[in-house]
């Protein structure tokens, strides 16, 4: 089974430290930056490095779209911020991943928190990894923690040609790239169900040893996807009720599309995690039932035949037969034919016994084994 | 017993697909298509398929139902879509099938989806299908997922002449679907009713090997239903608090009485779904008990027996006599009486103590067997 | 012990049939009618019977009370319905029992419907009955589920003359008999405080092997509770807060201390569950605390005399002596003392070590004996 | 340990009985009433007794406080209804204890129930009185079900002279009041604390056998405290937040300190209760090793000696050595120590299995011993 | 391993003094109080110590910060009290240690409380302490429990020079300290994530007696935990949602910024809570595994050996073979090897059937071993 992933994640400033300052991890791997430049007529398409260099000439109307692949050292990000004039809680919160995903208001833009989903082709660990999107007037820009290209197909809708996404404005593609990342949250979903079906399957009719593990790493990961959407729910469900100068009236319809795309998953989470609730309960009854089994064989077993043992234990002992009242029971004809009776009538009656209390015989009474 | 109905089951689009897109499953059956046109005076009814051509004359005042049954390859519900203007955001929720009930509020329609139930006639298995419904000005469009006809009835009572729903305009029939859907909650609930009762009875009095396995599916039919019915108490809340242009004041009292409804089936999960966590509990309870009255018997057969067998094995021990100090006893008159009188000593010292340990006898503090 | 009351109660009418029709069970009694017409001055009370004829003539400023004691074949309600306008939707609830509790406000009236309880005379068993009230303009319709005159004690008020009752309008009178049910909820509430008790006693120190299924009603009869006073709760608390034609503002304090009334309930009932739920746990804990303890005996009896036992058989054992290396032990003069002396040894030491790991002795250091 | 409270305690009134009528139970001791009457100047301090005459001269601006401790037969309730015109429902609220905390504004006065906690010294029991609160204009009248004087600290403030509190009003008096009724939880939240302390050291270090009893009083005291304080933080926000005629502004910041400090006594409670839980938990896995380990000693001891038993049981059969092919092994030389090799082997093969299994040698891998 | 902090740690006053009186436990030590007066040019920073004498000449526009470490004799707080005319209650709660995070407008100040982290190294063991804060017109004042210094990064800040902070108003500096407090909540979240995932290794992988023990601290830190975030979530964010006299609008992004933070602290100690809960199920449910195996094995050892034990004494016992009857078959040619071919029939038979109940052999449809 692959390795679990992490617990915890944020990359904390140094304490006490003025909020917007971050340092960058000593190991990244420089930031890969696309830029797209498009209005309803042309659309331009380039691949930037950094340290970065932005000298568009921006035409009026049209979109900058500037997507920063992986956090680097941090130079691009600083590059974005002090060219788009970007507040600097907002610049450190799309550098220090493991934020709560959330939709904050301010004067220069509106800056979302997601996190996108990654299943692996197993279907057996989901990896998630922050994506940061600041709406400005006529620019987004997003900031994604992995270099992933998972908001490709929004580029490549783009470059379809005439649309209804290249005639929008800014706001319309930051709603579509929300749209892109909460759409990847099925494929994960779809994972984690059958998982919990495999599970299923194992724990009522074929259990395994390491059901448990199973069970438990699919607990972990509903935690996680319940961390990822449902902040998510309330922060699009903000943006919705109130749109503010950057996510306008225009996109109201495709965020509440979303927005109920999100509840449908925080919906699915929940009933994934009471099924997986459910099963742990199961299990342990099954064990306990199982345990239970066991328990009567070998009571009903011992119980018949100790007393036997003994029996003929007593029966082999070395008694001097020539003292008087030792063993005359040895000496009778025919003894060792009334010793097997005896046997044999006291198994019987513990037979009876065990199954007047249900204890045996009682497979006739649950006809569907197991 | 039949198998358990998925638990993931949205088709979604592909990734970064412009919203409204959808692609029909290769095995899809045609739908059919059912058209009702009537007002309080006339009723027309007739059966259309895909291709649907959409040539009806209507009469002002009269209330057009185009009823779809199963998705087909989705042209019947583009051509609808394209003559009533529908937005292809609700287009594409009543295709992708497995969506959250919601009631949506669009300029052209009110889009509301809801979940049916289809409990199987030995209520084991409940399956359901989506209703997608749009509420368009003198028009009402039903899709639905399967081809259930579970809209008979509504074309039954419009059938049946002069009646408060004939009367009534658009809305009247959006409710009164609404409200059969929901109706047929009920059967499904009754059947889970009985399911439980029966599973009390075995769990408190007769226990089978397969209850487990019973009481799991019965708390996952229990999720799937509370998740078809949750949301829509909200949904319908909302829209009796606020009638739209859509779902106008005619309609409050079907509807508030229709939430009612939702309500108290809601009401009865939560109860069912206490009584099955609890049935899990008294279960897991009961085996310990069993359990440890086995061990019990088990522990006084043992700890009575296994002593004595000690001591007659002791004297079957072949020790040369004629040597000193070796097993004298053997040779005493008598002796073999007093080693059964010793083996009685010695049981009935142990049966004292157990009895007075509460682990014998207790029988008699507890006068009703299992 | 007495049966459990049916999980599922509602008698639905056919699906898709128009709200407000329903079918009466064919083994229906016929329902018993008791009318009061009252004003501060006079007060006539009378007996009606099915088919109902309402020719009473009403003195102005009196209320006209009408208590329908059983459904009947419908007859009765249909027949006031009638007289009085009443909406169908409220004479469908009123009929269709097993509604959840309410409070809604139509045109003509305000429809209230409660749960009465009815514990039996043991308190092992709590029965529920549904109340439906209509509070009209100067009259009052109860329509009552069974025929227990639950509301005689509002009737022997109404004749004791001269009180506040008897000068307030139709909403003092319903507002009474909402207060009346309510108060039947306590010795119901005690029956159950009464059983915990007496559970708690069983389980925590003379445990019953029926104690489970006891638990269990408990807990059943909790769930009904819940069901019947939670929503009532809510449904007051509108009231209250929002007076409306029928519920004036005459009897706000009355509503208001009612309402109290059932949170006390609500709360009471909270605690219940909760202490139920922990006594499952408790019984749990006792059955793993006493298995273990009779494992323990079991492990150190066998432990000590299994190893005696073998060794035992061993020199029970019918090797050639004659043959060199066979046995010699046996031979030896005081071996059967020194095959003592060894049993004891090896008993000691195993009698220690079990001390050390206080599987033996830990009794003193639990002074508090079951 | 002291007897467990009762879990109902409502004295409730004949079924139907118009509210405000109660009827004081048979061995109820005389009320023991005392009066104050100050202002900033003078303050007069006398005792009442039953039957109550209230003949009191009151000087404008004084405020008078009248403190009845116990119910009695309720003569004094009832006077003192009749000289402030208190309301019957309020009325009725002091006299049947039990209710649950709140503060109910009427026309006269303001009506505030709390519950008083009355730790024992030992802390392994709280009781719970009820004292119900009236502030009328320049009045206080406080009726407390118990007659321990839990109010006299504030009798002491005011006979302390010049203070904050003499020169307040009626509603400076009752906030010192309720206040000071908050402050005595904190002794007995300290008491449940402690307890909680002892059961975890008792739970993960040194087990006894009645520690499942002291954890569910634990658990028993926690419910019954959170109905005490849980409903009181609500009722004494509403009041903070709807200062009334008779809680004016001028007490809002004592208000507000005092429902600060039951929020955090909730708060508390809740930690408690989850540890409480937490510890049942605990203890239940305990047990599950413990049997576990004791079980794996049992099999271990058994697999290892019964073969071995059966081995000697065997050669000592008595089969006719004479006739051929029986026990010819006996006849060996050193067949005997050739069984005691084959014996050694056996066990020293299954000690290496159980070892591979983790089942011996395992307390190596776990250095930290119970 | 540390030892536990304790439950409860407030230090009440005597009961119905009156609010705003302490008295300083006798053990203290005195408090140490560092003074940093600062503005955007200039800053002085000095310490002061008991008797607290207050005569900084203030310039105007300069902010005057008055951090006190420890409690001492609550001189230092009460020459401060007198000096900024602070609250009595207000600095009764400073004192008071063990208060709930909250924050309280007062006409002089507003007054916060919160809770400071304090992870040992090993992070095994998270102490608190509480930390006042008055917002003053140009001063705040910090009162903390203890002495560490966690506020010096702020006043390395503050020396730094020229800084949005030093050019801020006394509510930057506050938010300053909120900020750096929340700060301190990361380290001990890691700490206690790192705890967690050893614990999931040693309950999924490598069991260890004491890994109950560690999961309830860790449980108890997580309750703790809580207590101290869940309430600042609330009050900063009523902070943030209506900015006062004291916290102006000017701080709204920092304090929105810190609030999120905390907010994702309490998430994250959601899901850390409910893993520990899933880690105790597992724990339980392996124990339950691992009995259930041990059992199994003793009886499939103890159902085969059992009779068979059995009948090898019967073959060994002493009946005298002279007489009719008695035991011909010791006699029979061969009976030695049929003895055994009895034997070892019997015991295939057995294996046989346990094989099939999936008893033995059940290893190989189990690939992965523990």
């Amino acid at each position: 089974m692959p390795e679990l992933p992490p617990l915890f994640e944020r990359r904390y400033n140094e304490r006490g430290a003025p909020p917007g300052t971050f340092v960058a991890p000593e190991s990244s791997t420089p930031a890969r930056i696309r830029v797209v430049h498009y209005d309803a007529e042309t659309s331009n398409e380039w691949e930037a490095s950094e340290p970065l260099v932005l000298d568009v000439e921006r035409r009026p109307g049209a979109v900058l779209w500037i997507d920063v692949q992986g956090l680097g050292d941090g130079s691009a990000l600083r590059a974005l911020a002090e060219h788009f004039g970007l507040h600097p809680l907002a610049v450190a919160d799309a550098f220090n991943v493991g934020q709560r995903p959330k939709a904050d208001e301010y004067d220069e833009s509106t800056f979302v928190v997601l996190r996108a989903a990654h299943p692996d082709e197993e279907g057996e660990r989901i990896d998630w990894s922050q994506l940061a999107l600041f709406v400005l007037d006529g620019a987004v820009v997003t900031v994604s923690e992995c270099v992933t290209p998972c908001l490709e197909p929004v580029r490549q809708r783009l470059r379809a040609g005439a649309s209804h996404l290249r005639g929008g404005g800014a706001d319309q593609l930051a709603a579509v790239v929300v749209d892109t990342i909460v759409d990847g949250y099925f494929p994960a979903l779809e994972a984690l169900g059958d998982r919990l079906e495999v599970l299923e399957e194992q724990i009522l009719e074929r259990p395994r040893r390491d059901v448990l593990r199973r069970l438990y790493r699919t607990k972990r990961d509903l935690v996680a996807f319940r961390r990822a959407t449902w902040p998510l729910r309330d922060a699009l469900h903000d943006v919705c009720r109130a749109p503010g100068p950057h996510f306008t009236e225009h996109v109201h319809h495709e965020l509440r599309d979303t927005t109920d795309h999100v509840v449908q998953v925080v919906d699915l989470l929940e009933s994934y995690r009471e099924l997986a609730s459910s099963l742990v309960d199961v299990h342990v009854s099954m064990l306990g039932q199982r345990t239970n089994e066991s328990v009567r064989v070998l009571t009903v077993v011992s119980t018949i035949f100790i007393p036997l043992t003994f029996l003929a234990g007593v029966f082999g002992m070395n008694f001097d037969r020539s003292q008087p009242g030792n063993m005359p029971e040895l000496g009778l004809p025919y003894g060792y034919v009334a010793f097997w009776a005896l046997c044999v009538a006291l198994a019987l009656v513990l037979v009876l016994v065990f199954r007047r209390l249900g204890w045996i015989g009682a497979r006739e009474r649950e006809p569907e084994v197991e």
